[in-house]
């Protein structure tokens, strides 16, 4: 059996050592008798597993104590709704940075609920750049202001946190999250999917300034309420136990490898070993301006389309799987999350220096 | 290590085979390389083991083909939301029949939406019984009418399907699904949370009637409208892609078994076996009439609540885990699932008639 370098968008590689002990604990957690997937939820030891986990993404993140933590369902797709549902208060309309697919869907689903204010949108460049913070026609009015500061299809991620002037600052980070360290403080609410540097998906993470909860509609439903579950500490109904529990062991892993700023010096190298071999080479091209570009997800063509094929059966024969781009944006597509190894992105940029050296 | 017998009920046991087989299959899927939990939803390699999960579960259950086969997250507890967004339709009215703790729960959500119709009530008895057909009053302009064939915490199941003359049935099946032969046929929709007879908790089954599908209302979220899901597979957006392949892991399982038929035979012995002892017994008592007896969940009480705690303590001290009893019911509950073998049901009973012995 050999790991294979899997460089899917989500669900994604996660950290070896980490799927081992899970291998590890499957039959009997410490001694329990029993799989964390089969304890009950309300049992104390099942809850310490769910309070050591929230526990370290607090201390990882450097999360304030004003912020709630959730371990939700439903994937960030459920947010786009459950945002505008109880968040919009007494406002009418809501501020949205358009920067790509997630954006877009953010929006669709937001304007079923509110009255959406595009404050920026980058589509005139194909989705190839993020605005300026002078760019930003923000509304002090806004109920809050969306954004996506990593867009996973399109590898553009901010390379700054808005200003919003205390209109309440909302980012979907679920492929950015936990790559480097951020201020949580400057956002009113953070939310990922699990799938891509957190755990397995299905577990979605919530983090919510306290001032914003109990505001939500009245067509909110009960499990589309933040308040439902801070007030029961993600309980309210039956959590997604063994994502949670895979979660924390994320957590843990991070915190030995020194926490965001040892992960962050490793993700940044990743990233710029490859953005090197793209911009070294009139083989393969990336679009996205130098200051936009995701450390997470990047997005290259080969000089020959008609080469494609050719480029994803050698990268496979080498163990290099998962690396077509999506179909929006064609070509390739190399998602280096947490968990890719920095020997993966070295066995693909030498995959990729030969293939250009047979091919161009 | 020694497994458990985990009378949990819900998270609950899995089938050790089950989790001996994840365990293997962990960090290595059939040569792939990654686990199951790693693989892109729109792989080839995962899509395969979704298909056969549905294709497993289908044939299982014999699931007619004009029914949809959903594989979402939110628990029933979303559905409790689901059921009256979807389905209402041009009605203004729907039916509940109402047997305890979670029919009061999808009650409660669906008042939100809809004028809800009480066309049963069995709290005049503590819900210890099932109306019968004749007690039924059902409206035939409902929208639906719903029920809970299985009530986890009161531990009453119904001994027969209700006849609602062309009205959609709409079946919370959680804590019964999978345990005896149903006729599919018979209902609108069925649903369950994965986490007592499926797999891992963050799953929820919905198996709809087409022409059921395509009513939402407006204000329905597009996560929530069960048409948006069956128009993408379960894969409008990424799903719990791990507890998916564990829940196909459980129906292989049961085909082994010799599907419903062979695990009715087996639930059928436990559940004898278990209200046997209680009712030759007056040390041990069980409230629910004979006909509404569940065959998953078994509440009892001792005749002296101080006795409680030492009989917890011995059961624990016996491998025998997760029995205290709901607190709005008291003393204990077995849930004997599915994956709870008939040793661990052969274990208690010889506990309970030691502790008797020992303390009556």
């Amino acid at each position: 059996m050999a790991r294979k370098f899997n460089f899917s968008a989500g669900p994604a590689m996660l950290p070896t050592a980490v799927i081992e002990r899970a291998q590890a604990e499957m039959l009997d957690w410490n001694g329990s008798g029993m799989s964390t997937m089969e304890m009950s939820h309300r049992g104390k030891e099942y809850m310490s597993i769910a309070a050591k986990a929230e526990a370290d993404l607090r201390d990882v993140m450097g999360i304030p104590d004003n912020y709630k933590v959730l371990f939700l369902q439903g994937g960030a797709s459920s947010q786009f709704a459950m945002i505008p549902l109880n968040l919009m208060g007494d406002k009418t309309s809501a501020d949205y940075i358009n920067t790509g697919m997630w954006s877009k869907k953010a929006i669709a689903e937001a304007k079923r609920y509110i009255t959406v204010n595009i404050a920026a949108d980058t589509s005139d460049n194909g989705f190839t750049s993020v605005p300026t913070q002078a760019e930003l026609k923000l509304d002090p009015n806004a109920a809050y202001v969306h954004y996506t500061p990593n867009e996973t299809i399109g590898g553009v991620e901010f390379d700054y946190i808005p200003e919003t002037n205390g209109v309440p600052l909302i980012a979907d980070m679920s492929s950015t999250i936990l790559s480097r360290p951020i201020d949580v403080s400057r956002f009113g609410m953070i939310y990922a999917g699990a799938q891509k540097n957190i755990g397995p998906a299905g577990l979605t993470i919530v983090i919510i300034r306290d001032d914003l909860l109990g505001k939500a509609t009245d067509i909110c439903p009960t499990m589309f309420n933040y308040a439902t579950h801070a007030d029961n500490d993600s309980m309210y109904n039956t959590p997604a136990t063994y994502s949670w529990y895979m979660a924390g062991l994320v957590f843990e892993w991070l915190k030995g490898l020194g926490g965001l700023e040892g992960m962050a010096a490793i993700n940044k190298r990743k990233a710029e070993k490859l953005y090197a071999v793209i911009d070294g080479s009139d083989f393969y091209a990336n679009p996205v301006a130098i200051n936009a570009r995701s450390w997470m997800n990047v997005p290259f063509t080969l000089a020959d389309a008609e080469l494609d094929a050719a480029f994803l059966k050698g990268a496979a024969e080498r163990g290099l799987v998962t690396l077509k781009g999506h179909r929006s944006v064609g070509g390739m597509r190399a998602s280096i999350y947490n968990a890719m190894p920095e020997a993966g992105v070295d066995a693909l940029v030498a995959y990729m220096q030969e293939f250009e050296a047979a091919n161009a």
